[in-house]
Formats: structure tokens, sequence, C-alpha cells
């Protein structure tokens, strides 16, 4: 039985997520990553012309991942929803024994204007996963779930640039309690469920 | 009239935030950084022996730089110190003609495990940032002027967790509104103000 070998493209996005999150854009170098994903140097260059390129179809194969039409159409009580789908991305990098973090949260912070794509692909990132969550919050108002006195558009940023922060420190103190705070402290109030 | 040179190590200090910023902990060499503070490079490992040591310096230094002291002995409404010690946080940059940053954030995610003093000054920065706000929070809370269901220092963790978050946004997009969000939004409903 001949079965088709992955697609090295398919192996280099899956296995590199961690060098990434370890070194940041600018610290991993392509012999890194061609080096954790198990493909020869040469192959990365056949799929994309440069580590920036390659970087873009990541960041935009990691917004797929996260699920972002599921939940801006998800049923049920919005608060559940929403934690579940915070929850979920935590609990799927454990899954996968990696170390808690956000690719567009990695990619926010030293990475130079030298790369506009990439910078281009993460702002546009973070305008797709906040547009899915005030969709989310904005039915949630309107059923009076959530509280409609803030921005659902604002209580969405809110919430993505508090997780960011608690995945950052997540990782750097090796402790999951700054993701704990983020849903008991920084959702519940921006949420109104104090 | 002899005036004493302004000391190397301070120049280094003060002249490599934006070089960090820019390009983070892994992307930015010793060359960068000797370049942006205008130092030869031969005085650069008089005072520091490795990048990574001249990071940890300057991140004391930053943490020094953020006036907790101040902060957690400060008179006056909490709403309005808190407020203001956020703010001075990103004038004093923009007066400095730096973009947005917070030295700790752009150190908390791409600095990789193999330095682990880096990792220490910065988890050490964040807890005594941390332990300030919180003071003020739990004062306020004891006069009734922040809600008392939420713990004091859940509520600092969250505050500075979404600054972080919204910082690099407000880099990545090259707009303050996610750090006025982060002030109208994120403090309101943490410090039950809304």
């Amino acid at each position: 039985v001949v079965v088709g070998r992955p697609s090295l493209k398919e192996q280099l996005v899956e296995r590199t997520f961690g060098v990434w999150l370890d070194r940041g854009f600018e610290g991993a170098s392509v012999n890194d990553l061609v080096v954790a994903a198990g493909v020869p140097k040469g192959s990365f260059y056949n799929h994309f012309s440069s580590k920036e390129t390659f970087a873009v179809a990541h960041v935009q194969r990691y917004v797929q991942g996260l699920g972002l039409d599921e939940l801006s159409t998800a049923e049920g009580p919005a608060l559940d929803v929403i934690r579940q789908h915070f929850t979920r991305q935590l609990l799927a990098r454990r899954a996968a024994d990696l170390e808690p973090g956000c690719l567009l949260g990695t990619f926010s912070t030293g990475v130079s204007a030298a790369y506009p794509d990439l910078l281009a692909a993460v702002r546009d990132g973070f305008a797709q996963w906040i547009s899915a969550l005030a969709q989310v919050i904005s039915r949630a108002q309107d059923r009076g779930e959530i509280a409609g006195d803030l921005d659902s558009e604002d209580i969405a940023a809110a919430l993505v640039d508090g997780l960011q922060g608690a995945l950052a420190r997540a990782r750097i103190t090796g402790e999951s309690r700054p993701f704990e705070v983020f849903l008991s402290t920084t959702m519940a109030a921006l949420c109104g469920q104090r």
C-alpha cells in the first residue's frame, strides 16, 4: 500500500510553532525551523521564498485553526462559548506538548518594520479574532447575557489583549495561573459577570 | 570647564530601548546595540560580559523607572493614580520619540530558556509591578473606591497583562486606540467603575 507522504509544507507549519514561541521571529533562523520540522533546507526554499513568507503562511494557518467560524456561530450561553474558545487554545497547545503562547502575540513584539507582510498578517489575524468575538458578545448583549454598557468590539479587543499578556506571563513563569486569572478576573469583569 | 562625560553604561541603557522593541532580545545583536548607543563595541564588553547581562541590567533600570514606589504611596483617588501611572509610561515613551512598548512585555515572548537570568529578571519585574499596583488597589478597596469582590493581586495582574496586549497591538497597528480601550474598557471593568 502506497500512502502519500505528508506534505513537507504541512510538516513545516505543524512542527515549528514551538521554535517561533521559543526564539521569536528574529531569533529563529531558517536552519532552526527546518531542523525542528525534520525537512531538508532545500525543500524550505522550494515552498517559501523567505523566512517572512513562511511566517505569514504560518500565521494564516494559525488563525484558521483558532476556530473563529465556529466561535461566531456557536449556540449556547455566550460566557461558556467564549470561555471554551479560550481554554481550547491552551488545551490544544498542552496536548501537543507545546508551551503556552499565541503566534499572533509572539509576532506582535520584536518583529521590526523590515517585515511589513508579517506585521500585516498579524494585524489581520487580530482583527479577525476580535471581530468574531465581538459578534458573540454583541448577540449576548442583545439577549441580556452580557451588560450592554461597553462596546462589543472594545470588550473583544480587551479580551484578546488580556489573553496575550496572560499567555506571555504564563510562559515565563511556567505557571497556568495567569491564564486562570484571565478567565476568573479579566473575562468576568469585562463580560459583567462578577 | 570640564564636565564629566556621560557614563557609557548609562548611554547604552538610554539609547537601546528602541532596538530591543524593534528586534526583540534574540534579533538585536550586540553590534545593533552599540551602533544605536554610539559606543565602541569594546566598551560594551568592558561593562557587560554578554548581551544577556546587559539586557538584565536594562530590565532592572526599566523597572526602577516605572515609578513603583511613587505608585504604591500615591495620595488621591486610586483610579486617577492608576490611570496616570499607565498613561505616564506611554507619554514618556512618546516624548522620547520611542514607539509604544514595554521592555518586560517584549522580553516575555521570544526569549528562550537558554537565557534564565533574563527570564528571571522579567519575572521579577512583573512581580514588583503587580505588587505595587495591588497595594493601591487593596487600599482603594478598603476605602470603597474599588469593588472588593475581586482579589487585589488578581486585578493588578489582569491590568498588567491587559496593558501588555494593548501595547503590543498599539505597536503593530501604529494606533493608540488599543491603549485607549485598555483605559476605558479593561481598567474600568476591572476596577468596577463601569
